[in-house]
């Protein structure tokens, strides 16, 4: 044991994959004192998992993007577009790719950087100091490793060695720690941190630091599945009618099943066509197109499938893809270009806890572990971070009150069991064995699995989120008498607020807000409402106005103006925003003369354009001034026709009357907070959802 | 005198700006020899062109990333979008976003870098080499300059000194090279190029090296102009109808002309508009709102005006910025972030001759000077760059003849003289005294300015080029009858190809290739086809097809399928892509068998799209097989209904009628190089045109 310092951070987070970036993003954005660190050499050495990510516009700050085409971002790919709203979903590449998944560096010169090469020791909470403001509870050792520790014992080349980094592999810690063992020379420091964040995969150093109560429940299935990226050299394509839907009782044996298009569609079916294959005896293999010309293959493994853990040895690419040409025959299947390959057994676990005193957290593979093919690996990983970083963010700065932070788990966990049950459904549709006839009640059924297959777009776009109620999400009263566990929010007079669901029908609270096209006032530019909201940490309050060329119309939104200048505005935190989140980045000289409020007013009027003038018909609240960068022209906006985009029918996407108008509160990561009407007579739900969510002046 | 080693390069260009980078770009896509040199430390300092620059998709692999937002490159602004279709132009914004700008490393890890610190000295050509393939005829000395050599003797900070870089700073070639007379260890090199490019700007160093007869022809004007940008801080917007536009005899002396909107949205004016104040006695000022709260303001500076070159001492931001709030009086005009500045004198001149022997070509403002504020300093630039780089890459790797090359001065000195014969006349209006009453004949009207502001666009965008005939334009007869020039096109029988314009009308051969949306056969992704068209140095011949789900249709299809494999196609050399243009770049195991065609065929039907079976449907030249590839699925769309995106009507679009459809070539950059019919009587056009223009096996 050489030196050993001593330091104090606010945030330190374990772990480098897609939950532990996100949540360094964040970080960066809020400007938090943060460290991060990852005890591989190199995280990602080529894409693994793949799927529907939801891309996250309010994470960029947008300024007409969706026109420009730039060289390294642009292979995203849209893989699976039924069901969903345009935008809402596309596959996501990481790996090469990398550019594109939040990263601290990112937008534009972050100074928080990856400290490779360190491994924790031990990690203690304080729990008496836990509810103290200004303590740092938690207590972390880390050890600095060395090149040869912090390289795994498998060989890195995914090709020869695709299951690095699978479910199948093993934990390395105690390897990489027994390498060490009588080294004199060991570097270990000790971090003093207010929170910890364990994004630290399924074999979680973290999650097992906090004691053998911390623990995954549920159970791996017999299911094997092998994942191959590919350039195909195929004839597979369906070329008659009759080979479409094959009985299972001929004897050919391929079945066909597409989702990616519609059932009339079927017929253009080839290697370029997401689609599933369905065999009687061979297993299943799932067909998803890429960028450019390669392919992705889930192949099931039926050979290895023979319960219990897996003899990993087993495993090669070679009989892996043998396998997907059984199923695909008597179609022809090569290839000469392997990309990545891998294996996995599918298993679906969740965490017992997601935090310990609300000091430390547990996110993605850490919580929960469920089969790749919902394409909700990353996604919810990623997910799990993007809900806490803003809370841990801004209870850091001492915005919000601490309680707010059990909403993680209440919310988090949630959804990780919501997908853990889907995803077992799921998976046995896969995996199982085809239906022979309909009286066949073992067999699975093309309609049920048609059915579950779209359902799962739900999950892969992040659409099928809603949260329960909590400050953070005010559900009407009639819901929230559905719900038994949360008898506050049923007593009349309590202090928190309730939705009016009536106000903005297609605004939930506890689901994402939506995002149509608007048209900005001040200069025509058409923008989709997402791009008005970067991921800042501030909660957006979104006053749907009506037609305000007419006095009335006009006397109400600046009467809410007046009202919010007097209460919500004056008394909610200024939010001082991290490098990273500044609009002007890398020009530090361009900053607001004073923060700004942690409450971002905008307004979406339904008058003609051309019938308002800003800065004369309207409360300063909607163009809020600032002694060294003037008005702020960027707050209000026409749901009218644009100049080249058409009509984005924002009224009519959000479910808000123009006559009578709505306030919607949306919390910094974009789920809705609270619906209400415009009139007076809702004012005070607005004051009590911040009084409850903000600590107000 | 050190050392003087000799080497040989086949394409050397001179100047790393906007131009030198295309350029590079151009030769690192197409895998040609190629050392760019530049004689500053470090180019960029910071924004210098603005405007519109037409954004060009078909210089990336374009993958569904308009929907992605990616961090750095989302600073690109739509600053005016009347009268141009959508996608058209934005503005962009070089210097810090110079991301953006085509960089020869752009889109991935292409090997060629910018050698800077290194200036030419001397450059002779070998005139009786000048037809020799093989020959490499240009030898140029350079000369690698010391840091201090190579720093320019202004001050390199924008603020201090926004001259630096401005038309109104004089040559400093002269500065540096006495700097090292009579240092011992200077280091120079002699070069043998097949090509050299001079992209070195307005004071060009090449161009004076080819001698007296290359010079520039036009004039300096009186008009000094500032350019500052700013976050304003302003009361500046229209408050009244009466202020909209104000007699020139009133008291009060701002006049507004507003051209970003249509006038009936004339009162919505505020300084996030793109407006032009016209004052009576003070000059005028543009005002062009950029990304974030930054502004752009354009300034007459009328009491520098006063004939003759300007004694730059006199110009400072402060003096210019004191000129804006004089014309904008009786606005209030402030700010405290001041981002960039600079003067110009207008002066329109273009270059004798663009080429020497077609062996040393200029570019860029070697060859032309306009006023910035038409937004084609660096657009034209980098067009004319964009003109020539396939024509010199294609013509040295033996796949296109020499006499090729001529049609970059036919064609860029065409447009050269079209923009200096506009902004001769649009600075005369902007800088020009407002007409004072209708028979005020020297004054400028405002219905005047309105018009010659809307006329611009065709400028900015590139939407006006209409390039002369040629052997890659072959107009229609009709329209080369008017031609007195071109007497080989009106000959009956002539080897060159006719176009027919009623095949696709609007198609014009010699202007751009327009874009519209398709649907994807394969996998119903809706793209427009300029995504399609990769600046790879290919021609693309785009059959449209109809509705091949008719017998008829189709056979027509597969007619023209067979003859262009026997023909054309088995004809027609093979391209080897550099690194750069390689979909796979960055994974070079992913490569064709065989190179492809340098005609790259693609199909867009009329038939609804399940109909169509691509595989089975269509002749193989439709979907071409690679053996180590597979099948290609990427060639064929439809003109329907996409999922999410609505109908991209591409036929009326183009102008085809689905009942005769037509076949478009489209040359390497995107303008239409012949117009013709379907069927068989056309086949000879198409086989006319390729035998002119490239070297046929």
């Amino acid at each position: 044991m050489a030196s050993r310092s001593t330091s104090e951070v606010d945030v330190l987070i374990v772990g480098a994959g897609p939950a532990g970036l996100m949540m360094a993003l964040w970080m960066s954005r809020l400007g938090i004192k943060t460290r991060i660190v990852d005890k591989r050499t190199d995280k990602v050495f080529s894409g693994q998992a793949d799927g529907g990510f939801f891309l996250e516009p309010r994470l960029q700050w947008g300024h007409q993007a969706q026109r420009a085409r730039p060289g390294q971002h642009q292979r995203l790919v849209a893989l699976h577009r039924v069901g969903a709203p345009p935008g809402a979903h596309g596959g996501l590449l990481p790996g090469r790719h990398r550019g594109v998944v939040p990263h601290p560096a990112d937008p534009s010169g972050s100074p928080l950087k990856v400290e490779r090469m360190v491994l924790p020791t031990s990690l203690e909470v304080d729990e008496a100091a836990a509810e103290d403001d200004d303590a740092h509870p938690v207590t972390v050792t880390l050890r600095h490793l060395t090149e040869a520790e912090a390289t795994p014992t498998q060989k890195l080349s995914n090709l020869s060695d695709g299951l690095f980094r699978s479910n199948l592999a093993g934990d390395d810690v105690g390897a990489m720690l027994a390498q060490s063992k009588g080294r004199a020379d060991v570097r270990e420091e000790v971090v003093k941190a207010k929170y910890v964040v364990g994004c630290d995969g399924a074999h979680s150093w973290t999650r097992k630091a906090l004691g053998p109560k911390y623990e995954m429940k549920g159970e791996m299935t017999d299911f094997v599945w092998g994942v191959m990226d590919i350039v195909p050299i195929t004839d597979f394509r369906k070329c008659s009618p009759a080979l479409v839907i094959k009985s299972p009782d001929s004897t050919d044996e391929t079945h066909l099943l597409l989702f990616q298009e519609r059932m009339a569609n079927l017929k253009t079916a080839d290697v370029r066509t997401r689609c599933m294959i369905h065999s009687a005896s061979n297993g299943s293999l799932m067909i998803i197109p890429r960028e450019n010309r390669l392919v992705r293959l889930y192949i099931q493994l039926t050979e290895v499938s023979t319960g219990g853990r897996v003899d990993r040895s087993t495993i090669s690419h070679e009989m892996i893809f043998k396998a997907a040409q059984k199923i695909i025959s008597p179609y022809k299947l090569e290839y000469h270009y392997c990309d990545w390959w891998t294996a996995y057994q599918i298993g679906q676990r969740v965490g017992s806890h997601f935090s310990k005193c609300d000091r430390v957290f547990l996110a993605g593979d850490a919580v929960h572990t469920h089969s790749p093919k919902a394409g909700q690996g990353m996604n919810v990983s990623m997910s799990d971070a993007y809900n806490l970083g803003w809370k841990i963010g801004l209870v850091a700065k001492k915005i919000m009150p601490r309680k707010i932070l059990s909403t993680y788990e209440l919310e988090r966990k949630q959804i990780a069991n919501e997908l853990i049950e889907f995803d077992h459904k799921f998976s046995r549709l896969f995996s199982g064995r085809p239906q022979k006839d309909i009286l066949d009640e073992t067999g699975v059924s093309m309609e049920e699995f048609s059915k579950a297959f779209n359902m799962s777009h739900m999950f892969t776009s992040g659409l099928g989120v809603n949260y329960s109620p909590s400050a953070l999400v005010c559900k009407p009263p009639e819901e929230a008498l559905l719900l038994e566990s949360d008898k506050e929010v049923q007593n009349e007079g309590s202090p928190v607020a309730k939705s009016k669901l009536s106000a903005a029908t297609h605004c939930k609270p506890g689901m994402r807000f939506p995002s149509y096209q608007v048209v900005e006032q001040c200069d025509a530019r058409q923008w989709t409402l997402h791009h008005k909201m970067p991921s800042d940490g501030r909660f957006r309050l979104w006053v749907f106005g009506g037609d305000i060329s007419q006095a009335a119309a006009r006397d109400r939104v600046n009467a809410l103006g007046a009202r919010l200048e007097q209460g919500v505005l004056a008394r909610a935190p200024r939010l001082e925003l991290g490098p990273a989140a500044n609009p002007f980045a890398g020009t530090a000289r361009f900053r607001l003369d004073r923060a700004p409020s942690v409450v971002d007013v905008l307004l979406v009027h339904r008058a003609p354009r051309a019938a308002v003038e800003l800065l004369r018909d309207l409360h300063d609240v909607y163009h809020p001034f600032d002694a060294k960068l003037g008005w702020d022209y960027d707050k209000v906006f026409a749901d009218g026709e644009s100049y080249h985009e058409g009509h984005g029918r924002a009224y009519e996407g959000y479910g808000v009357d123009p006559e009578r108008g709505a306030v919607v509160v949306v919390r910094p990561d974009g789920y809705v907070g609270l619906v209400t009407e415009l009139g007076e007579e809702s004012w005070g739900e607005i004051e009590k959802y911040f009084e409850e969510v903000l600590r107000m002046a």
